[in-house]
């Protein structure tokens, strides 16, 4: 199919193309249009009709949607954001730069900029900053005919009809129907005693990830959002929350491996830009590693008379981080998840602590198998060896469980309290527990 | 509102109890559940409207599902299962012991039972296991006005109704029409003429994250599942994409923190099995670490002319391992979201060489004032240190990027290589360039 289309460009067949591209899912429109090159790219996005121009216009990148709207006339940008839906105009304006955005606004009606200047207002990662106005409103004394009638009238421009929102005449939400309960009923029926009143909703100023928490617990399609007065102003689609919850695990990664969390695309960021994210965190961890050091530093005698105690530095440090970021791993999830809670604390630390005997049992007693009879260290340093990796795991494994909790009740963010900071702590106890049995066992 | 009802359990006012549930979501009536003890809960569950009851059914935990099952009768066990969807139904038997299983199939009707089967049949994962059957489906013959009285009397039983497909006599998927388009349109326009015809469609046997990527790429809320003659089965919805969604991404995150991935939940799982999901990767990684002691041993003449040069191992280390899981983590992330592709590797090659770079000359210029200004340290230990530092950012930034690609290229899951093995990697060529550049600048 893109050989085709991208053979038709060659030969300059508009017609032809046109006809290929209305049939097609303008996804697959939008992906195709990134690797035309760009003068065609203009004459192929004027031949589309308007709606789906302006429905591919949302799925382009970024810097595809500046060089169109920097080359297209203000009547065809007028045009376009007529058709968007608000949603994604805002979308798109929030990555434009300002001389783009004035244009834009330029060529819209007063009503609608005030619209997108509003939207523009919401705090970032707020509910209102990706709500839509394209919904539809019934009123409970309609009956169902009434209200099929309604949203035949009025649900052309609208988002999604899959529920529809019962406000009273303040605008104030009174209910949620679905258009299925629509359809499914008899037509005199009132929409009053169809509809279900405890309709789940969420604040315009709210966190999108409340607001997703939420959709994934009551199975939504759509959202409706207030105000503080509990008047309907608009509505959060699934497809957008998708969206929300990808980023949420994506800055969750981030953030245990130790990095500022980024919004951009990797592979459209520059160097200077993921350096920057990166270098904070390392440059704590570093400083902090140095104390771990230290601790060697103190016991520099022990190491000078038994040097080979030195080689197993490496083997205990990783043994214990990996440990440890095992258990903060899981924690950390699963307080994203909801699923463990700050007053499971205890019994996440019981959890742990027999985890980490049966863990620890087993390493040591493998290790000890291995340095003492295959590489036959001596036996006391191969004792001394063993003992710090049963306690060093046991302790990695407490502190990793018990750290994201901690940070939660802190009101710091639990993904922080990941592996490499859990490998810094766990580190330094590891080390001083390994010098003092060695000094305590070899008799130094 | 939770505590009133729990006070009317206590009192036993089961008429007003009634009364207020079925108002209630029944997201929140599961979740009470949770919290009434076991013998009352029967008697409430008994009290709901029997589609209520199969609501909550379906979202309740296994163990009160296999508790009400194991207590109730025959008769309204089939009852149960006549009025729940069969996704449903599934999920909830693929969590039950045998016996439970075949009480639930012995109160069923022939055909369900054929189907359930049929269903427990479909490989772990695939899209054939989550989907349900549920579905509405038109012929192209059909007008508006047929199609609608069509779904008006089938569609009391159906999952979802946003979506209708149009099959042929054989069943075949010819297209797909969505509600909103059915009811916006005249009542006489024929379904073929308003169909989309490139329904975006799924196999049975087809994994379940290839699924969820096509469902977030182009934005759907449900998606025709078909088996190998293209012949409509079933259809799957968005409420069990974003299971799935999160599902992969906690499947990541414990991959990337070196565990072997598990569907349990964290506090529902006894520690002899979480310990069991842990000890393997401990263990591989605890063996392959010994080749860095190795490599310690090795120099241990210099160690014992040097003694100092241990106190800075852990801090390379540390900083050498956090440098590779940073890029291994954006990379990994980048591969699962589709961002970056096998063919990015030298994109990915020459920006990970880039910000190691800038990185690197930032942390061993930083190190080389701290240790040799502030810690007054020996020039050419402080020199040996940043150099091995500023070579081993740089080149945990480079194996941390490419491995997660090559992985990938083996067919072998990408999250596997991320911190831990990174890590363990690192540390040894950390320490070999280390030990090296001292033996060269410090002429031992």
């Amino acid at each position: 199919m893109k050989e085709r289309i991208l053979a038709l460009i060659e030969q300059g067949k508009y017609a032809d193309i046109r006809k290929e591209l209305i049939e097609m899912n303008v996804v697959d429109i939008a992906q195709l249009f990134e690797e035309i090159d760009r003068q065609k790219l203009l004459v192929i996005f004027r031949i589309l009709p308007k709606d789906i121009a302006s429905d591919v216009f949302a799925y382009i990148p970024n810097e595809l949607q500046k060089y169109i709207v920097e080359s297209i006339s203000d009547k065809e940008i007028k045009s376009i954001i007529d058709e968007l839906f608000l949603d994604d105009t805002i979308a798109f304006l929030e990555e434009m730069p300002s001389n783009i955005v004035k244009k834009v606004l330029k060529n819209t009606d007063e009503e609608t900029r005030k619209l997108i200047n509003q939207f523009l207002n919401y705090p970032e990662n707020s509910a209102g900053s990706i709500m839509t106005i394209e919904f539809v409103d019934l009123k409970k004394e309609m009956t169902v005919k009434e209200a099929l009638q309604h949203i035949k009238e009025t649900g052309v421009d609208k988002e999604t009809i899959d529920n529809c929102y019962v406000i009273d005449n303040n605008r104030i939400l009174e209910g949620v129907i679905s258009i299925r309960k629509l359809i499914l009923s008899e037509d005199s029926a009132l929409i009053k005693d169809l509809m279900q009143k405890d309709a789940v909703y969420i604040n315009t100023h709210d966190d999108q990830e409340k607001m997703a928490s939420l959709f994934k617990k009551y199975d939504l399609l759509s959202m409706p959002v207030v105000d503080n007065e509990r008047r309907l102003v608009g509505i959060v689609t699934i497809d957008d929350v998708i969206d929300v919850i990808e980023q949420a695990n994506t800055e969750d990664i981030q953030k245990m491996a130790a990095m500022q969390p980024s919004e951009e695309k990797y592979l459209k960021t520059n160097a200077l830009v993921l350096a920057k994210h990166r270098i904070i965190w390392l440059l704590i961890l570093m400083i902090s590693a140095t104390f771990t050091g230290k601790i060697i530093r103190k016991f520099d005698d022990v190491l000078q008379t038994v040097v080979v105690l030195a080689s197993f530095i490496p083997m205990i440090m990783d043994t214990g981080g990996n440990s440890g970021s095992q258990s903060s791993a899981l924690v950390i999830r699963g307080l994203a998840l909801g699923e463990i809670r700050l007053k499971d604390a205890f019994r996440v630390l019981w959890k742990e602590i027999q985890v980490g005997c049966l863990v620890g049992l087993a390493l040591s007693t493998v290790n000890f198998l291995r340095i003492y009879f295959l590489e036959k260290t001596d036996f006391m340093v191969s004792l001394t060896v063993s003992i710090t990796l049963l306690l060093t795991v046991i302790l990695a494994k407490i502190v990793g469980g018990i750290l994201p909790i901690l940070a939660k009740k802190c009101k710091l963010d639990p993904a922080i309290m990941a592996g490499p900071l859990i490998t810094t702590v766990v580190d330094a106890v590891a080390l001083t527990i390994y010098f003092s049995t060695a000094v305590w066992l070899l008799g130094i």
